[in-house]
């Protein structure tokens, strides 16, 4: 590491792209259930992070452009972990109930990062909304790729693919979102009834192809 | 009208109730797009109601319950405009389509009550979550019984028709909250969208029930 002197407390430098995801890490580790992304301030966030203040200008515009790139970030690290979970999916599980199941287990992940996404995906300024509006948009992009691989290997079409993986992603933020303010012992129906709802659509969308 | 002191601005009384109105109506007209419930203060509702703060008291404990208060009275209206819809609806006209059409043209109404409660259901305090909770399950049990009255004149069964209520109700709320954030002209689509999404979760709920 060479020198460098955005570590204000230790001194130790950092390249720059360090400095940007300890930004968002500090960010991360600063919100919680009753504190939103919004409330953050540019002076603590660096704080946090064991930055210099100004140095904060070098990896984000203001605190809003760092909010989205947490959102980004919280929304990538969601996906990434539900795309893993269908990948080990065994023939004998259905890939619905297992990434519901993955989905909602992270409500409880001590990284607290999808319940940072449901909190902020409606609360927040507008830059927040896109970035949570963009990270849906992966979601559906990702389950609609799945939901044609597992039809298509079922010989079943399926009515409008897309519409069918927007309505599933939008009810299952949608249902996360509920889950936030439920007690956990909850959420077990909720997922079975979420994967209900789930496959009501997969169905209408098989029905509705023929 | 009897003579009263609460009415600070004029001295002109009203009988209590009236002014419980007056303060929901009050609070309605002080929110708007970039202000929440949240943010409304007891002395400035209690101004703008024409009422002097103190009686704020006889009508509700703090300004979370007049919060939860007005989300229930945003949410009766909008019922009760979606059910009057219905009421309306010609052989000719899907009951899907008209309750949607009418329920998206409430984001432009001047009333702003749907984008009150839209942007209420997930900011604000454990109150809000609650009556907001409250008002969709009054949604969901509305569709229920019109989903059962619709499909058995259609001689059709409907697998979980609750859970298809709920899947549709808790759609068409993220539909219309991501609607706030577009532009108006993006509604049609947004419209047509949904309708189909709605269409898939019926056509489900009845493939799955045989």
């Amino acid at each position: 590491m060479s020198a460098n002197a955005e570590n204000v407390s230790t001194g130790a430098g950092r390249p720059q792209t360090t400095n940007r995801e300890e930004l968002i890490a500090a960010a991360i580790s600063l919100v919680g259930p009753h504190r939103s992304l919004s409330t953050l301030s540019l002076r603590e966030v660096a704080r946090a992070a064991g930055i210099a203040p100004n140095s904060f200008y070098r990896h984000f515009r203001d605190t809003d452009e760092m909010a989205a790139a947490v959102i980004d970030e919280a929304g990538t690290a969601i996906r990434h972990i539900v795309k893993e979970a269908r990948q080990r999916i065994s023939p004998q599980r259905s890939m619905v109930v297992t990434s519901m199941e993955v989905f909602m287990e992270q409500l409880g992940a001590d990284d607290g990062l999808l319940p940072l996404f449901l909190r902020e995906g409606t609360a927040g300024s507008e830059a927040y909304k896109r970035a949570v509006e963009a990270q849906l948009q992966f979601f559906e992009q990702e389950l609609t790729g799945e939901l044609l691989r597992v039809q298509s290997a079922l010989k079943n079409t399926l009515y409008e693919p897309e519409l069918a993986a927007r309505a599933i992603t939008r009810l299952v933020f949608a249902m996360g979102t509920t889950a936030l303010d439920t007690p956990p012992e909850s959420h077990p129906q909720l997922i079975t009834d979420t994967v209900k709802m789930i496959r009501m659509i997969i169905a209408g969308a098989q029905k509705l192809a023929v």
